[in-house]
Parts: structure tokens; C-alpha cells; sequence
């Protein structure tokens, strides 16, 4: 068994080439050709920690994927990263362990901010070029980076509770990309009233995104509700939106922004859509006016693709050394 | 992040202490001072293999453990072991994965054979010496060789399904303990019929004890039905059994000997006693002629406690080390 570090993991990375994987990981579960297990979520309240570990197989192949993710968040103060883990290759033909992927976190944040590109690309007004970011963590910065490199955005304007942290998130979207324009919003309804496409991406457990502040034609990615407690927008947002796309009917009616929604009774199971299904599709079929909403809490199928390829790319090189 | 061979693993065993762990171990989940998660299960029938992940946390440890341990039955055939995977100790203070221990499924035959050792210790009658084990794999070897070795039983019987594999077991056996008498049993009656504890270890799919069979005073310890459809003792015997006691009222109501007898109504939740209560009280409140029943599926807390003391020992190698 390998055992692998983040620099090399991140080496084996080529971004439009997890882009389309992801994708297609998400078709397979769509297709109910994917072997996804619950995920299981341990907590450590008193050291402000909590654990996820997510496993999937991928149709038919040579391998499956089980990631244990962490994020303790008292960690900062010990001048450690809030995220770590790894994600473990297992041959699906023997079952034994092929690789540990020791990626402190860093495939999961790639494999989120992917999803976010895929959920702005399948529901956004066509033409948007304005992105609401609102948070000021590593999914702030990543998703707005991704979103723009991906998708042509020009502009970006970023929101969070404390303004220094995000003056420090605008200062590094402006050192990555010269040819966006990017800025603080004051307040969040300040930042609703230009964007077209509103990413959210906090830990927060109360609702960040009112229901009136949303213009019409906003496409709205929520992927910080992650776990049970976690909320982002307001229930009633979802009995205005015209679409409700969910990256995994289990876990958003579980913990995710629709568990809120379904609650409130603002949103019904039969008028949700898996992300899966829309991509099959080629798209949401969206009015210019319509608000549209895709809840991502992260699906071990992400995790099982970006895995394999970076596996792949390990046993090729090593392949081509010998 | 350590990465730990089987070698390296076994080095660190200390046999009684880890006996001694895991009673603990069994104690704290009784007290409810162990976070467990429910186990995920994996499937791969076109392999014929299976992939189970336990997770467990132990009272204010300053590790927790995830484990993920396969069998691929077809391995075999290809001169490989059926039993893989790793338990990775992680700190429950930072999140960080502190050592991947690969044992090779070998620490989970060594934490299933003990738990054996403890459900027999507890339930057995007093003064029992034969011993009847029902299988041929690892854990027919195992148990019989530990009963024997912490408890003192003189005598083992073995039933198989393929009398080849059982004259391997009793060779084996023989050549272990020198001072043991150890014989086949040509039917699972006969072994009935001698056994004082019952040990059964196989994959089966249908019951193999027949109620009949079991004579008054009997102590039986099924450990072979980790997983949904799996099946040793027939559930009439649950009936007539004195004492029921499960490693895990969550697992052997969902999975276990006792799931298949509370469907067909033998038992009823409200007869189940957790094995660590068990232990709490100091062993069962049996009568001779009682039969007992000890349903064991495998806890996580097991693996936490056995990993838990092979990381410390290595720690603090290697404090001596430096």
C-alpha cells in the first residue's frame, strides 16, 4: 500500500479534467449505477470537532473510495489547519487497500469547489457574469477562483460577518486573478441586489440568505449546510424558487438546506431534482425571472472520482518509471 | 502520519492487557461514554467480497478510530487473504490522522477472538472444560486457541461443513496446545452433545444449531453473523434460552442471531442485556441447567480499544527512542 502526500496528490491534479470526472460521477449516481453508503458523522464537542467519512464505488470500477474528513475548529489558535484527512483507494477486485491519499482536506475543498462550478454552470442565467460569494473561508476563496476560471464570471462580490476577514479574502481574489473585478459588500442584501449567482459557503446555523433580498433571476448554490444544525438560507426562499436541485436526495432531506425548507413545509420532496439528473438533462430549464436553488452537501461519489484519477495518474507514472 | 505494517502491529500485542482493554472497552459502551457509529456496510457480489467501516470513540480518549476491514472470498483462489484493511487512529483533539495501523484484518480476528473469550468467560458455567467450535476459518483456530489459553478448557471439538478443513483445524490445534485434547465431531449433533460452550464461527446463511440439539446448560457464543443475512443458530433457540446478551442492542437487533429472533418472535427486545452490563454486574446470574446465548457482531469500541493500545505503545517506543 502507498502512502501519498499532498504534494504529490496535488501534482497528479488537473482541474478541467477532475471538472469533467466530478460531472460524470455525478451522472453515475443519478444513473443508480453508484454504491453510496450513509455518511457517518462523528462529533467532538469539546474540542469543537467533528469527523465525516463518506464511501462510494463507481459503477463497475477497479476501485472504491472511503474518505475520512475532519474539521476542528479551535485548531486555528493552535496554528494548525481547521480540515484534515484522507482519503483510502481500495481495490474493489480484493479488497485490499491500494493507497492513502493523506490530502489534509485538500481534495475535498477541490472536489466542493468543483460541485459549486458544476451547480452555477447548470442553473445560472445564461450571460451571468456577477458572483455573490458570502463566507470567508478556503471554499469563499476556491469556489469564487473556480467559478470564474471555469465560467468566464468577471465580477465578484464577497460578504461575511467580520469585514476584515473579508477585506483579506478580496485582497487574495485580487492577487489570483487580475482580470476580475472584485469588491465588499456592505451587507448581504447589498450584495443580493447585484449578483446574479449567489454562492454560500459559511458554517453558519441560522439562516444568512431573506427571502426578499433575492432578486428575481438569481441562481442560489447553498453548500455550507453539511451537516445536521447547519443553515444558510431562509426556508421561504425555496417556495419562491422555480427549481430545487439537491446533489443527493438523502443527505439534503437529512441535513441540508431542504431539511430546513421541508420543515417549514416551503418545499415538498416531489419538486426536488437531483444535480444528477439535470446534468443527463443538459441543464435546468430556467426563465430569465425564475430564482433557482442547487443544495450541495457533498456526495461520496466526488470523493470516489477525484480519488481514482489522482490514483490512476500515481499508477501511470509509476508504470511509466519502471 | 504513521504508516504501521501487520509486523510492527503484532510486536506491540500483549495478549491479557488487550483482554483487559476491551472488557474496559465493553464496560465505558455500557455506561454510554462511547460514541459509536452505526457501521457502514459495502458490497462487491461480483467479487464475492464485502467492506465494513467502524467507527468508535472511547469515554474522553485522545484518539478515536475508524476502521474499514474487507473480505473478498474469492481471494483465496488467487493465493491471497481473504481479510484486509486498516484502523486509523486519529486525534480527537486536532482531527489529525496520527498513525494508519495496516494489520491486515489482523487485529479485528484478535479483538473478535477475545470478545469470544470474554462473552464465553461471562456466561460459561462454572467449571466448564469442553469446548465445541463450529467452523473452519481463522476464528475456529483462534477462539478455540484463546478459550483455552485464558480459560483453562482441556478439551475442543470441532464441526465443519468440509471435513477436510476440519482435520486441518484439529491438526493445527494439536500442534498449538500440546496439553488440550482435540478432536473432530463427525456431526453437529455429536458436538451438541459434548459441548459445554458452543462457539460458532462461520458465514453461513442458515441456521447450523438446531434447538434440539442444544442440551440444558449450555453456553452458546455466535460470532459469525456480522452482517444482514447471515444466520448460525436457529431461532427457536432463543426461546429457550435463559439469558440473552448482545455485544451491541443497535447491530444484533439489526444483523444478528437476535434480528432473525425477533422476527420469527423467539425473543423480544425487552430480554436482551448488553454484554458490557453484563460485565458491569460481574458475569451472568445463570442457573446449571440454564441455556445462555451471547450474540456477538463486533463493536467498534473493540477496534478502538485495540488500536487505542497499539498506538500508545509505539508512542511511547518511540519517547524511549529519542
Amino acid at each position: 500500500m502507498r502512502l501519498v502526500n499532498k504534494q504529490e496528490i496535488l501534482a497528479q491534479i488537473d482541474e478541467c479534467a477532475a471538472l469533467a470526472e466530478i460531472e460524470e460521477a455525478f451522472r453515475t449516481f443519478a444513473r443508480g449505477e453508484a454504491q453510496v453508503a450513509p455518511v457517518t458523522h462523528l462529533a467532538f464537542p469539546k474540542a469543537d470537532g467533528e469527523c465525516h467519512i463518506k464511501c462510494a464505488h463507481l459503477g463497475d470500477d477497479e476501485v472504491f473510495t472511503v474518505k475520512l474528513a475532519t474539521g476542528f475548529y479551535g485548531n486555528q489558535e493552535l496554528g494548525l489547519s481547521s480540515s484534515n484527512g484522507f482519503m483510502a483507494v481500495v481495490s474493489a477486485a480484493t479488497g485490499m487497500p491500494l493507497a492513502i491519499l493523506l490530502d489534509e482536506g485538500a481534495l475535498t475543498d477541490l472536489r466542493t469547489a468543483l460541485a459549486g462550478v458544476i451547480a452555477v454552470r447548470v442553473g445560472a442565467r445564461r450571460g451571468s457574469t456577477t458572483l455573490g460569494v458570502i463566507g470567508t473561508g478556503i471554499q469563499s476563496r476556491l469556489q469564487a477562483m473556480l467559478i470564474c476560471r471555469q465560467l468566464g464570471f468577471s465580477r465578484v462580490v464577497v460578504w461575511g460577518r467580520s469585514p476584515d476577514k473579508v477585506s483579506a479574502v478580496v485582497e487574495d481574489l485580487k492577487a489570483e486573478m487580475s482580470d476580475v473585478s472584485v469588491s465588499q459588500a456592505d451587507t448581504v442584501e447589498a450584495l443580493c441586489a447585484i449578483s446574479e449567482v449567489i454562492v454560500t459557503t459559511t458554517a453558519s446555523r441560522e439562516a444568512i440568505v431573506k427571502s426578499p433580498a433575492v432578486r428575481p433571476g438569481t441562481h442560489i448554490v447553498a453548500m455550507g449546510a453539511d451537516s445536521p444544525g447547519k443553515q444558510e438560507l431562509e426556508p421561504a426562499l425555496f417556495s419562491k424558487a422555480s427549481h430545487v436541485v439537491v446533489d443527493s436526495l438523502d443527505q439534503c432531506t437529512e441535513h441540508g438546506e431542504t431539511a430546513n425548507a421541508l420543515k417549514t413545509g416551503d418545499i415538498s420532496r416531489s419538486r426536488l431534482t437531483l444535480l444528477g439528473e439535470v446534468l443527463l438533462e443538459g441543464g435546468l430549464d430556467r426563465a430569465e425571472e425564475d430564482i433557482t436553488i442547487v443544495d450541495l452537501t457533498g456526495v461520496a461519489v466526488q470523493d470516489a472520482a477525484i480519488a481514482r484519477s489522482v490514483w490512476r495518474k500515481l499508477k501511470q507514472a509509476e508504470l511509466q518509471n519502471h
